[in-house]
């Protein structure tokens, strides 16, 4: 696994960390030397949606940042404080590919241990074709599945939850990459 | 909503942090005043499961610690770096409860905005029958379902579980608490 530690100073004071094993747990925090705060690293959720066109056809993105920039992806980002799963998927959607969708239910959740994120890919109907990239896109559009970007897509979570919906997507994908 | 910020100092330099909006970002985040680092800060998972036994009863804690010492829940816990959805549910029913137990897929994805986390649930079949309290519990039980401990129990996101699955369970169950 990449070092995935984030902490070399307290949040709380300032002072120096170190990595050791608080009484009563089973793993490595970071705890202030000085002040004795515990600093908890967790993974981060990367909410989005395959959305889907009257026709059949989906939307994505290409992306404008990187990682991966230039590569098709669908619209996700990282869940904010705040918000729900739900509406944290609405929000990326609208801010990626300026999409207005229906959420259809939960597609896919797919953990990636290696970098410490869950992506949750909810299947969504687009409410009308007035999309328009946004600042982190290239482009947007629309592909038929036989003609999908399968070579140049961004992202394997990506890749894992169009491969699902292609096969018909009816139970949700829970899985690890 | 509670205020979840976390930083007061710059985890990378000591520094202090204000919040701020970043250049091309749309919402306030600790910037570090000296070394211009950006911390994110986004919601955690809470990962468990809903164990049931070869005649049907669930399997629920009594609670060791706060919050809500005293009172009844699934075998849950925060999700670590390094593990996937799963594993962590997994460990969480083992930690907690010294239970064995095989995934039957997921139950329950409740948002919990308020308090910047997200409960994800599965469905469990308890291997054996040898389980034991562990140290963030009081007690392992199992209840029959005209049984369950309503009026004790510790958490929302664990009454909403429950319920769900009393009621058949067959649909994912994605709300916002
Ligand atoms: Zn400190
Ligand atoms: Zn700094």
């Amino acid at each position: 696994m990449l070092s995935l530690r984030r902490y070399r100073h307290c949040a709380a004071c300032g002072a120096l960390v170190q990595y050791r094993v608080p009484t009563e747990d089973n793993r490595e925090r970071a705890i202030c030397v000085d002040c004795g705060q515990i600093h908890y690293e967790n993974p981060t959720n990367v909410v989005g949606t395959l959305p889907l066109a009257p026709d059949g056809r989906v939307l994505l993105c290409r992306r404008a940042i990187e990682p991966q920039r230039g590569l098709w992806t669908l619209p996700a980002g990282f869940m904010e404080l705040g918000e729900s799963v739900a509406e944290g998927a609405l929000r990326e959607t609208l801010e990626e590919a300026g999409a207005r969708v229906a959420l259809d239910g939960l597609l896919s959740v797919l953990s990636v241990p290696r970098i410490g994120q869950v992506h949750l890919f909810f299947r969504a109907r687009l409410l009308d074709l007035d999309f328009a990239p946004g600042p982190e896109s290239l482009d947007v559009a629309l592909f038929a599945w036989d003609q999908l970007p399968w070579d140049t897509l961004a992202f394997r979570t990506v890749r894992k939850t169009l491969e699902h919906q292609q096969g018909g997507g009816a139970a949700l994908l829970i899985d690890t990459l």
